[in-house]
């Protein structure tokens, strides 16, 4: 039996951070291995909310940050393909083909779309921004995922290409797999302002590549409880940001139940468990810092990989595309116009 | 200076009748000589309402059969480039790049789309359907056409295109010249039931390719001036289909003014004006009849006509990706990729 195939990936338009560990990367780190993992670089997703040529200078830069930072974050580069989306032009190909197969009533229902316009700072919805879902059933279903790790927002798009896989198979006959989700264990993280997901448009993000230094100023930054002016006034846990990080990164759990218990008794300054999470979070982004510096030591690596990647994708891609051309009948459509016209040229020889 | 070139076309569903000749074709045959012209046959703009494997494998045939009805009109074969649509792949990847230039509110201010889904029997609309504008819009651009024909429904989608062009040449520099429209000078066609515009799905057409006896016998039921049972009846010359046809398609003005005169006061009968319509209607089509003769006992012209423009357009299409995937800097995106892996497994090799 062969390996299932997984798709996962994301727009390159930064840096990943804390928050993309815990709602996609470390379950990407977890499960890459169990499958044939095809990782997208989305940039033609990117040009849904973001497409001015300033946009598109930044994508190659930001690909390989993307993947730096993904390795680094333990992915095994000799099991996972990288990809860049817009190399691929028979992706957009898919695409059109697909966008017949669901109607614009069912995509306005998918709810991330209006918050991602709002967020873009999109007055009206772009039409390629409503149609995110279905460019993405074209990723999807270009390499035949069958496997598709989603955060909370994207479990809708996933349910979309199902829809459009299952009606494809029904209209033309079985050619795309109905991709599963798996779904994070943790599916956000609230941002050092504690008050919304970590966002880097929200400044309240920690970088994964950021330095110590860097991790402890912005962790000694942190909103805490607002109630609590002084270290002997109880405190609260609950929805309080520094202990959620603890109870993420810190795996020394008897030390975050100590800290918990004299945070709410009012035993414990907000500066020591600062710097106990500090600490903590150091200690995780150590070994990621050290492979990032590995990879990068390794001058061309990651470009490369995005190369091949590409290139074994566009191949796999294209084998995708004979194959639902043929399904949908207009491989046959055109080959019959060119065959009667060779037999017309045939006929017309043996009698002359 | 070069010519000027002109993108037109039509949805390969079926024979072609009198309305469309009104609508569409005879502003073409006036027209194409004076560019240089593109009839698209536009299989993947059927799929937005039309999309079984039965609707598919009608394609070829309706193809053909919608060419020859253009030659046959008057079009010649030497100054035209027909070419089928879905066999240009790259006319997808267009599409999905121009997507994200658009609106979806401006789409829905687009008139003719929610009356095609309605007529498509669709309840919602497909995506593809909210679409069709950006489709076309890649189909005159991806030739750079620069005139479009135009009947009063697609105006308004020519419109789009325009807004899409300028929108990208804003964005990414001037690629694509701005498509003016050319309005027919008789935009529609009453069916011979007096009531909707011709139209096969309403069944009150007559098509270029009837005999002559079917004309007569069409001719002879077509719906009159309800009021007037009786030939000695003074009738209703306004709105009455049978003169509307004699307006256009009868060059005998003053037997046109005579039968007028005489049917508004009540010295004429019906049948003497249906079949003076039936003659010169038969007469209208004949050099039309003889011209398909012509091109029918030429076995596989048409069939060769269509895959040599499409092999020349799909050429041409190219071209244009190239032009614009270069303009967005998405070629120069990948580009960048690989020149720094190059970069990089050069200085290694000087290394070692």
């Amino acid at each position: 039996m062969s390996v299932a195939r997984m798709l996962t990936g994301d727009r390159p338009t930064g840096r990943l951070h804390l928050g993309h560990y815990v709602g996609s990367i470390a379950n990407r780190v977890r499960l890459h291995q169990r499958y044939e993992s095809f990782f997208i670089i989305a940039d033609l997703h990117m040009l849904t909310t973001r497409n001015t040529r300033e946009d598109i200078a930044a994508v190659s830069r930001n690909a390989r940050e993307m993947v730096t930072d993904i390795l680094a974050a333990g992915v095994d580069p000799a099991r996972a393909t990288f990809y860049l989306q817009s190399a691929i032009p028979e992706v957009g190909d898919l695409n059109t083909l697909l966008q017949n197969l669901v109607t614009v009533p069912r995509l306005e229902r998918v709810p991330s779309l209006k918050d991602m316009a709002r967020a873009a700072g999109k007055e009206e919805m772009p039409y390629g921004l409503l149609g995110y879902p279905v460019l993405q059933a074209a990723d999807i279903l270009c390499v035949k995922g069958q496997v598709v790790p989603v955060g909370k927002d994207n479990a809708a798009h996933v349910e979309v290409t199902r829809e459009i896989a299952r009606r494809f198979n029904h209209l033309y006959g079985e050619v795309f797999p109905v991709p599963e989700t798996i779904a994070a264990e943790t599916p956000s993280l609230v941002g050092t302002d504690g008050r919304r997901k970590m966002s880097k448009s929200l400044g309240n993000t920690i970088s994964l590549s950021a330095d110590a230094a860097t991790v402890r100023r912005a962790v000694m930054g942190m909103y805490t409880d607002p109630n609590r002016v002084r270290a002997d006034v109880p405190g609260t846990v609950e929805g309080n940001p520094v202990f959620a990080y603890h109870d993420v990164f810190n795996p020394d759990r008897a030390q975050v139940a100590d800290l918990k218990e004299r945070y709410r008794a009012g035993r414990v300054g907000d500066v020591e468990v600062k710097e106990q999470l500090a600490v903590a979070l150091n200690r995780f982004l150590d070994p990621i810092r050290e492979r990032r510096a590995r990879i990068e030591a390794d001058a061309g690596l990651v470009d490369q990989l995005i190369v091949d990647g590409t290139e074994r994708t566009r191949a796999e891609v294209r084998r995708t595309l004979v194959e639902v051309r043929r399904a949908m009948g207009l491989t046959g459509a055109y080959q019959q116009v060119r065959r009667r016209a060779e037999r017309a040229r045939r006929a017309a020889g043996t009698r002359t």
